[in-house]
């Protein structure tokens, strides 16, 4: 996939206005605005933007007289969301995996894909291969593929680096598309994703060198928002990673974890024990680990894309995790290899299709909760005053289109750190 | 889901550009250009547009002279397809079922659904209370979003009328759409896709009527390129289906069938008997099913969108129809309650994650073989000399891209009916 732009801006943020001022006719979206805006059925609302920041937000028959002033932009009885938040994400990797996927599917086996080079050994390759700057150019397409679905806020992981300075260049590559399109990243640093080839048989080695070397380091440059460890038997075992939770804890950074996603390793339970911001995958998580999530506060991450794209088939506990009332957001999960995909509405319309999530359950999933698990609940993923101008207009008649129509980008104008992006509905 | 068109442009052909010229530095998409096209691997090839017909289509370096002085568009080394071809759809009906979606997944029961106004009869209501311009008004956004991924000519049924006036208005609303949006339609009339109401418990009555009124009238008005049955346990027998297959064959209307979706009823050999287009969804075709196929020419057009939005477990039987050598199509079938689905590309890759067909399989899936389920496999779905032009260039590196990205709309320059919609790699 190669960088092209539809509207020839090659930097999101350059080329768009400024929201401030007075959007009035919106259609608020039940629950995804603040509870204290009651905004009575069949009433319209107003978003007040000044200097970047919802200063105002309520029923447009309550606008305080002091705004009644302003410059107007008439959203025409749209449907307005917060900004979308995706909380999981691998974006900034060399290469891509197209090839392999085609093989698999053509009767190869594990061995011959690997052969042919295939396997997160090729991503780990290829992004050590990659200049910063091609790293840079090639994560621009997917970055834009989620903007102009209406995405405000995105993490981003490294972790195909593996080794100090290839993990620097993919978070410093993170950094730069924050600034350079006008989105929220947080920086989430995945030392230990996988054992790099040269560690191979030596783990321990590895995750020491992670937690003394690579994490200390790269915190020390402002470059990890979070830590996290794929704990996994085809990963890192319990005990290398409450290392790692440890090393984390002694410098003051939040930790998540890919937890459960092929068997249940009690990982989420020890990550709930560090305050853990997510546990992310949870197939197989147990009973006893939603528990210690809602004692903590751990948000339970589901990643229908990689479940999909894997064919899984064993379901994560919703239910369970519903009636635990742990908050529950939804991710694209996008990686070159179990999950290249690069629409979170889609991601919301497989979390209702695949795991049975509800509408609203799948709305917040990708906004307010999504935001909680990176730690941005007071700034993001709610339309509500004091908070950045970060929301976004759709030309749908009801909430529930959001999640019902799948493969459709139907995103009208988004508001993304006080600008305007697409089109007036 | 309402109007709006990010380029400003609410009639798709009136704003473009005529493609006539020489499109060189093309990379060929394997198996999608003509078979005597021989492409050296690593060189780049041309596409001549005249008066809207692909007039010469071969290497680069063996252009003939005669076409060295036109005008140039430079493709930069894009991937080069046929337009997609999108051959099964019910893009044109009244409303949405967005309400039903969430209610379900809310846990309301089938009678829940259906006592608030859900279910088919829902769309049949909403599509006999709207107008004609109201349904064309309705389609647009839907056709917008399959445009935009490139798609060149599509199906679209009626059976949401199940009354003559109200299929006239459907079929008619989509020629008009043809027409608009300078895309090849094939209309089908599916009168016979539901009972209506008021023919509750009269099923061989209203049989009687889609073939003794229905049928003739909409033919004789030029609105019905193919016939097609919902031939099923809870829609239209074997015999009933073979009544509408006489009624067709007396007007030399070639047929298709909605068959093996929930059962196997046979209704697939008793297509091929009928020399059929296409069977269509297929999950439970028999082997004799497969044979008769084969025997007759007839497409299977694969489905997953519905099959992955009613969770079924039963898939169609890939390889037996491999082994066969029965072409395999790959459509959206696009309609608000099975499948409200918006993008041809996310079918391909759901025919290869969830059915496991390869990917030049699916590509050939949205092209070539889509095109003969439509009676189009001499003009459309494949990119060779002396056929219109409809082709796409796509801002990738290799064409196993186009499955393996999903939830993504990459499609860079559209030349549609020999004019250029989107923007050059
Ligand atoms: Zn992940
Ligand atoms: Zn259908």
């Amino acid at each position: 996939m190669q960088h092209m732009d539809n509207h020839g801006h090659p930097n999101g943020a350059a080329a768009s206005q400024n929201a401030d001022g007075v959007w009035h006719n919106l259609k608020p979206a039940p629950g995804l605005w603040a509870a204290d805006v009651a905004v009575p059925e069949g009433q319209s609302a107003c978003v007040v933007v000044q200097q970047g920041q919802m200063a105002w937000v309520g029923p447009e028959a309550q606008l305080p007289a002091a705004y009644q002033a302003l410059p107007r932009h008439d959203a025409r009885g749209a449907l307005a969301t917060p900004g979308l938040v995706d909380c999981h994400t691998h974006l900034v990797y060399g290469g891509q995996r197209a090839n392999e996927f085609a093989m698999r599917l053509a009767g190869a086996t594990y061995e011959e894909v690997a052969k042919a080079g295939g396997g997160i050994v090729s991503s780990v390759k290829a992004t050590r291969a990659a200049s910063e700057d091609e790293l840079f150019a090639q994560a621009v397409p997917r970055l834009q593929a989620l903007l102009a679905e209406g995405v405000c806020a995105i993490e981003i992981k490294s972790g195909y680096g593996l080794a100090l300075e290839h993990e620097r260049k993919q978070l410093r590559v993170a950094r730069r598309l924050g600034e350079a399109f006008g989105v929220t990243v947080r920086t989430t640093f995945l030392g230990a994703h996988a054992l790099p080839p040269e560690y191979a048989g030596r783990s321990q080695a590895y995750v020491d060198l992670v937690c003394n070397e690579m994490l200390p380091a790269l915190a020390a440059e402002g470059l990890v928002d979070a830590v996290d460890v794929f704990c996994e038997r085809i990963a890192f075992t319990l005990a290398e990673t409450e290392q790692v939770f440890q090393a984390a804890k002694k410098l003051g950074i939040p930790v998540k974890l890919h937890a459960e996603q092929l068997s249940d390793m009690g990982g989420s339970a020890l990550a709930a024990r560090y305050g853990a911001l997510s546990c992310d995958h949870i197939e197989h998580l147990s009973a006893d680990g939603i528990a210690a999530m809602k004692a903590a506060g751990t948000v339970a991450v589901l990643l229908p894309g990689a479940y999909y794209t894997l064919r899984e088939t064993h379901l994560p506990p919703i239910a369970q995790l519903r009636e635990a009332g742990v908050p529950m957001a939804v991710s694209t999960d996008h990686n070159p290899g179990t999950s290249p995909a690069l629409s979170l509405l889609l991601m919301a319309n497989m979390a209702c299709t695949l795991f049975r999530l509800t509408v609203p359950e799948a709305l917040a999933g990708i906004t307010t909760h999504a935001a909680r698990a990176l730690g941005l609940q007071d700034s993001h993923g709610l339309i509500a005053s004091g908070r950045p101008a970060n929301f976004v207009l759709w030309p749908v008649g009801e909430a529930a289109e959001l999640a019902y129509w799948f493969g459709h980008k139907p995103a009208g104008t988004i508001v993304r750190q006080g600008r305007i992006h697409g089109v007036m509905p």
